[in-house]
């Protein structure tokens, strides 16, 4: 195994860091910007170690670099750094037992959330001015709006998976983080592929049900601030996403997600048996038992679950919920809790999950001092939409 | 008197913000980012308030923009408001009684610091991804490190002051906010006039003086970040700044700021007697009492500061500070408490005052949660090194 260099920078990069800084191009619409970049993606010469260090010392250096850390190369950032995830994507909670939980400069002693941990962390404290992540059941939309800052899951498909390590392929979206929404804007261009749907905004729909599953301290501040925004905004409407709760969705997101997850490590795992960190163990155990005969309904219920978003979200029309129901737990927070959190935040991030729908979150408010996010969630192909939209609701966040 | 419009956006707007956002120039470095600025830039079209609703009100709207604003317009930023600020930039605490406190999203129940309140409190709540903001005795330094974003004081006369309100013209520099390092040195070549001094960085110094004035608890986050940054800083050496002490920097700075002050306001103060807040009123009243003899040593302990300081400082030189002795103070904090943390604070922030020298502030550290600040300073003329040198050290931020 190679020698790990000492380790100085912020505890959001992990340390078989770039031994320097790539240079992006010159003359480009983010030169002079610096990005960070989740140790998911392959950076050509570097090894890629997924957030576990029996990975890492499995793997030969990337011979590529990913499409998407191209893109922001060509486009002039420069990568300064790879940042601590989530071990194999696999925990909205940011913590990593192997190289430690990514500080949150936001919410003093409590988690960045995941697993795009070190991404959100880097960009919250100014460490760069942008991150990439990846975004499959959450883990862009959730460490941005616990460390209070905007993210965007891009629709599936929007974005190159090409040199990123697949987590669960049918969910599994590139998405990137900025402080300001003109700069989370500004990459659109830079990583959105293809020419998107122009349909402009129409209509806004308030998720009703979303609302509900959140704490009522998070609800008000963010009824307060679409109340407060409403002066941009078209008319609000209110509706239910989820007829039939959001139980069965967030089920059939985690089954399949369990299935295609064991699909791409199990063998690898079962020779290896890695360390895995709590939360992560249990849940690689628990994908291990899954079986076809599981995911055939689970398969069902979400196909059924992406006609109804897809019909309910046209293009044109935003829905607006919470992105996450709390603020985010404790750094000391107990197993139990942290089950908690992750079943009550993916009944609703598992939404634009199985709608292959793109999201933004917005730092729109504040419950006790700690950020609470909003999210625009528009159908597939709207992204540019939604960053347009979150840059209008820019001004409205902050308190 | 206009009658303001309602006010929905964030606390950072000021009430009689721009009806609509101002449009950048197509294709500019900045072009889709989105700016505040402090409402002492004159926008034509627009009052410009000063932070007083009296001053406001005796106000026509101005004619042409500033020469400040105008840069950022023409390298494509969209101006999407003013923001509050204190009563003619004469405090730091951030208060404003009249139009509220701006919220400071990073440090939860604590003052945002001030003058340029409104635009740091912006940029650290991601309300927009840049402001402008102004910087005589400390107000975008200090704002800067209480709301944990990166803030640039700029050489004295390096950008144009020309359609902003002056302060204390042998002080006044133009400043700005972002929240990550590369966004700071974006806008280098966008507002600096002249090419700069070239030389390179060779040289740093502690400014051990500088940090004997700080809290223990500021002291050993800043030690610490300086020690783990230390992998890409050239060789630290100590060195003491003012071998007499901070004081008489410090009071002839304050009696020169109050001549400068009273002679551009007192007639209009005296004529219209507005309603100032705590602080701004008795800072007014002890300006009035200010005599050329009071003025004439004040300046000549002020050439000597300069002198000393161009001297220990030369190009290629930086010396290392902390921008703020203490983390903000609270809310709640008494006038008392309030002056306290002027005069320490001053005591470090008056150095680049007297010298004209650029000086920028690390959003570095944390303490008990609350940004800490970490300032480099230059010698005149050095802005670019200063922003590049953030850059480097920005993987350093965040604890």
């Amino acid at each position: 195994m190679l020698q790990d260099p000492p380790r100085h920078k912020s505890s959001a990069f992990v340390p078989h860091d770039l031994p320097t800084p790539l240079r992006g191009a010159a003359g480009g619409p983010l030169s002079g910007l610096t990005a960070a970049v989740k140790d998911m993606f392959d950076i050509a010469g570097e090894r890629t170690g997924a957030g576990n260090p029996t990975w890492l010392s499995t793997r030969s250096p990337a011979t590529t670099t990913a499409s998407a850390v191209a893109r922001l190369l060509a486009a002039g950032a420069d990568i300064i750094g790879k940042t601590v995830c989530d071990e194999f994507f696999f925990s909205i909670a940011g913590v990593n037992i192997h190289y430690g939980t990514p500080v949150n400069a936001r919410a003093p002693g409590r988690l960045p959330g995941g697993s795009s941990s070190g991404s959100a962390a880097a960009v919250g404290a100014g460490a760069c001015d942008l991150a990439l992540g990846s975004d499959t059941g959450g883990s862009v939309r959730v460490p941005a709006a616990l460390n209070g800052i905007y993210g965007i899951r891009t629709s599936h498909g929007r974005v190159s998976v090409g040199g990123a390590m697949a987590m669960a392929p049918s969910f599994d979206t590139v998405g990137w983080f900025a402080a300001g929404p003109g700069l989370l804007r500004k990459l659109g261009p830079v990583m959105l592929e293809g020419s998107g749907d122009p349909t402009p905004l129409r209509r806004l729909l308030l998720a009703t049900d979303a609302f509900t599953e959140a704490d009522e301290a998070v609800q008000t501040v963010l009824w307060s601030f679409v109340g407060r925004a409403s002066a941009v905004l078209p008319g609000l409407e209110e509706v239910v996403v989820a007829p039939e709760g959001f139980e069965p969705w967030r089920a059939s997101f985690r089954t399949i997600q369990g299935r295609e997850i064991w699909a791409i490590y199990g063998d690898w795992i079962e020779r290896n048996k890695p360390k895995l960190g709590p939360g992560i163990a249990e849940r690689m155990a628990y994908a291990a038992t899954l079986t076809a005969a599981d995911e055939a309904p689970a398969r069902a219920i979400a196909e059924r679950a992406r006609h109804h978003l897809r019909r309910l979200v046209p293009a044109g029309t935003v829905l607006v919920l919470p992105t996450v129901p709390s603020i985010a737990p404790k750094l000391t927070a107990s197993a139990e809790a942290l089950d908690a959190f992750r079943s009550r935040t993916m009944a609703l991030t598992s939404i634009a999950g199985l709608g292959g729908l793109p999201q933004v979150n917005l730092p729109a408010a504040q419950v006790d001092g700690y950020p609470v996010g909003l999210s625009l969630m528009g159908a597939a192909g709207t992204d540019e939409m939604l960053l347009d939209l979150a840059v209008a609701l820019g001004p409205y966040c902050g308190g």
